[in-house]
């Protein structure tokens, strides 16, 4: 939300943050409107070479965030603005831009065109990181160590396990995630969402056109996909927020048994080998259940558009994004890169011949499931 | 989590609230302990006959709660006291009591457990309020209406919509959250996780005998499920809010559009009627978000057994349970009992003959796909 | 929220939960309305036999908790039923009950008779782990060990730094805390705030009667109050949080550096020295925050009585103290049976000569300051 | 946190935001870096002249974000290659550049820095708001209106009375928020937070030579300072929320109580007027609470550099200043532009003579209060 991009790529996924820029929200908005226009004319409400002008007049326009953001003051976002804008450009065709529509089918149609680019990066990192968890596991199916409940040394298990226990829960947050984003639908539903001057025809052509699931019905005060997207949003965090603090627990000096390969330095100690990859992921991951929390608590959207619940998705969402994938990006990179020390495990296991029991089955049975659903 | 009961029917559900008592919490612990035992004889890891006896121990226990409670404060959990408890009651079966499991093994089966029990009557009060919603908006699918955007009127839609809306939400919700509960398996891995002692065909039938999911792995310290499950449940308290909030506004003086059929008095102002239910309702859903977030933030579970993070789980899926149900079971109350006046709504329309667009075939879209789903 | 009593010693702080039961909250409402009454007298609004024939009544009332919980919710809160029982119990001076009032005035004031209550003993276990802190600070000054920064040895530091550095952090919250629940003002401002049909002067009265702040204005809406206590909550179980968690990292088997006096055992590996009350102060801190968020997030009360924000308040605000309370008295006992284990802090430096700096003067500025704060 | 700079003036404060960029953290990081190289100066750490160097070498340095954010991922914060670029610019004098200093001593600093300027308008935009509001009080101290008790007309009150309890919210918001910000203290404690290397007494004059309070002690893991100023905050944030949501409900067509001075329109009904800056205000306002909890929950840092609840608390608080500099902001726009409609209040009112009770004499208590605070 604050202007500073200094502290992104340090605990934000740059290339997530990439597909939530101004430009980005632009892009969308206009790519909405243009659909828009499109689709009236397919069911004949604007005439075609109408809405062929208002895509051209899109297509060239400049538009100077600064000037929009402050223009967006007076009617409470963007879209406003925007639309006269696109008007002016389209000149006779004005009238054929935001046929039927409210600022609200604008903004929410664009925000899912915008989840739906950043989970792109996203879901790679958790599935990258997943993998490298996997790789571990496979690697280490059999290196025992010891198990630690309650931080302290229970009995042996294998580093397999624990590996593989880091892929699991990536990769059902993955899983749950990607379902959450394809199922999110356009929105389209006018003034009072009754799509007067419309129809539900046009809002299907305008899913089709925009590659969005269909709405079957406008959801602009019916959040529960907005819910449900931060929810899964929250449990990707966490996932990765376990396992970044293990990795930073295994790291610490008197334990040993993992170390990054791509320490941090410090600018007093230059000794120091920082785990600096899972810090700054478990930083990033502990911001998320707050704005869950904002928008699980912004669902109360009042009446047919919402006094400021809506309003506060906007950046919320956005950040839950930004922050989630800062998690990932940057678990991925240190699990790739983690170094595994059998013998700093062997030294801090108390028996000379560990039960390791199950371990090594559970581990197959995880990369088995893994393998099942890659097929 | 206090000890005060004095609140509960006035926001919480009852229904929901008996299954999370400390006899239920017995009772469930209890209950794994019998099918461990049971299931461990099964693959022959203890005698059949001891596994019965310990049936008929845990029978015939009379744990006193407040005992337990405090005996529980030494290990930091009432499974280790009720075990003893259980050996002792056990006599020379005593040692087919626990058979190769971890204190979380239980605890974990046993939230299980009472998950399980309380999101019956959840579920049952959601759908309820979904259903009632679904008949008004039947009944009203015609009856016309302002819309509200930014809490201004704005063009005319029907009180069936926004019932209609009301219903998708709560469905939605319900939904979800039935498959989350559906979806939550049997807890087993022994002190590290590994099953050494015991095998992953005793976990299975220990799913079995419960009637829960099997597990696959241990998911001791991979808690997303406990995360998708606190989501889901935010989600439901979300769709309760919207449906609540807007009650209350539409049962302002100014507004008259609806009342509640047994509206709440007032200890100084007698005339008032109070959309008291809605109110209830309201405010029960408030204390959800918070309480995700809590078990959202608590998913990083460290190495094999959480420090901290799992312990602070179990209050605060219990509340979040009964929180979410009081909301519920509010609305459902409030729903059911609703008067709507269409001379209000009739009243507040500034034109005479209100195009209502689709409304009415949006609403046959969301009680068709009710009608479908239910079949 | 849930009636469970099990886990609440476990996380919970007695001494704070028995202040927060039914009866308690019954015994402040029945005061409230006492003082109410005598106050009115005072300012010759009722007669003064009247007045002292209601606090008769109110002497002898039995008031069961499950019927006046369930009497309750037809109108929205336990102050409506409870006037009628003092009413009838009161006969003739049956008028003299709740002279003036509203319920708002009951339960807020019965709120903040409880908030004073249970911080009695939440503020003597945050001092009480501060002051144990302290001690080991003053034992300590010298004891050389190395600091440690992202979970990596850095350089030399001595144990009295760091448990200095706790008891600052304690000492600094529960200031905070205290000064806050003092400020706690009486609530009395009638049905619409204006005092109608009483006085400002029966307010201050009222405030003196029960011992507490004077009001000002009536502050029915405006809970900046609220707010603010919620928040120094928030701060002292994060101190708490902060300690727990040092005590956990030292006290892992390859660090060694303290172990609890009363370690917890386990179901199943009797040989762990787990430090329970350390990792269930964390289990306890954790559920702090969300609580908080719940409050500040419900400071929203619409217009002159909040239509649902008002209601979320009483049992999430029971609970942050609770669990507040529940923090400082796990973590006052870990503190106090605290074993510090400077052979093992001297195996972990790397360094023979360790330079602690300034250390040890930090300390004595740490200890001087709260003799003087004591004095 | 999410690059998006279009939406920060719809719901964000332009000047907090402005003290919140890149260029101002980067400014005050090396304003920091200069003091400490004056102050190691002062006491004879390093020589005079050196220092001097640094202050113009820091003066000249051209620092361009993009560069500096990518080379702060590898150490995990922007300061260590910041010294790298400082110390080369410094030539000969590069030793005299973070005389005894650690990151976190300068990124602490120059946050406390940053606190410092963005809270000047934040501050202003509070009290601004609240002196609108005084305004509206002093106005309308004997305008009678209806007052609304769960969102039903319950008696009559002043409008007055209603403005003035915004402005003791809003008052005793920045009140408690000015005080938190007055004594946040400088940052000095070197790699161990001993101030080996350095002295207290360099760390004082590094206060002095900043404008900041003394620090007593290094307070890298004692975090209450950090937790106080969010929840102050918070409550700031609840403060604007509570008038945000009066406005908005006063406002509805079906009351009209009141209206904005600059309405918003809309993208598809002209005649639309939404009370936009209290909707944005309330949009604001809602963000806040998470935020909050994430920043109580994150102080909980390790030992003596927390590994992750730091890095957690620098986007964190930011956005969290944002946010409520954004309610602030818009709500004092509202204020100042806010139309009173007393016809519109006399026509809702019920009784033709009403009873206002002590509501004047309240709304003088609270004024004179305020003109005394001024004073």
């Amino acid at each position: 939300m604050t202007n500073s991009g200094l502290l992104t790529p340090l605990y934000g996924a740059d290339a997530v943050a990439e597909r939530l820029t101004d430009e980005a929200w632009i892009g969308a908005l206009l790519a909405v409107e243009v659909a828009l226009s499109r689709a009236a004319a397919r069911h004949g409400l604007v005439a075609g070479e109408d809405a062929e002008r208002v895509a051209a007049a899109a297509d060239g326009l400049a538009v100077d965030p600064d000037a929009l953001a402050r223009a967006a003051v007076e009617g409470g976002n963007p879209v406003i603005p925007l639309v006269r804008l696109l008007r002016e450009a389209a000149g006779a065709a004005g009238s054929a831009v935001h046929p039927g529509a409210t600022s609200q089918d604008v903004m929410d149609t664009a925000l899912v065109l915008l989840v739906r680019g950043a989970s792109g990066p996203l879901l790679g990192d958790l599935r990258g990181a997943a993998d490298a968890a996997a790789g571990l596991a496979a690697t280490h199916r059999d290196t025992p160590m010891m198990a630690r409940t309650l931080a302290q040394q229970a009995l042996p298990t294998t580093f397999g396990l624990v590996a593989a226990g880091w892929a699991a829960g990536l990769d059902a947050a993955a899983r749950d995630l990607a379902s959450r984003v394809a199922l999110l639908p356009v929105q389209f539903g006018g003034a009072a969402g009754t799509l007067a001057g419309s129809s539900p025809a046009v809002a299907d052509t305008l899913a089709e056109l925009l590659g969005l699931a269909p709405q079957g019905v406008p959801w602009h005060t019916e959040r529960t996909r907005i819910g449900a997207l931060a929810g899964a949003l929250g449990v990707a965090a966490g996932a990765c927020a376990k396992v970044a603090t293990d990795v930073v627990l295994l790291a610490q000096t008197e334990v040993g048994e993992v170390s990054e390969g791509a320490p941090g330095d410090s600018s007093s100690m230059p000794h120091k080998r920082n785990p600096i990859a899972a810090v700054t992921a478990r930083a990033s991951a502990r911001r998320a259940p707050g704005l869950v929390a904002t928008l699980l608590a912004a669902m109360d959207h009042e009446h047919q558009r919402g006094a400021g619940p809506w309003h506060a998705e906007w950046g919320t969402l956005t950040d839950l994004l930004a922050t989630t994938g800062g998690a990932a990006a940057r678990l991925r990179t240190g699990l790739a890169g983690l170094k595994v020390h059998p013998d700093a495990m062997r030294r801090n296991l108390t028996t000379p011949d560990p039960d390791t029991g199950h371990a090594a089955a559970l581990v197959s049975r995880i990369l088995d499931a893994r393998a099942g659903d890659a097929r």
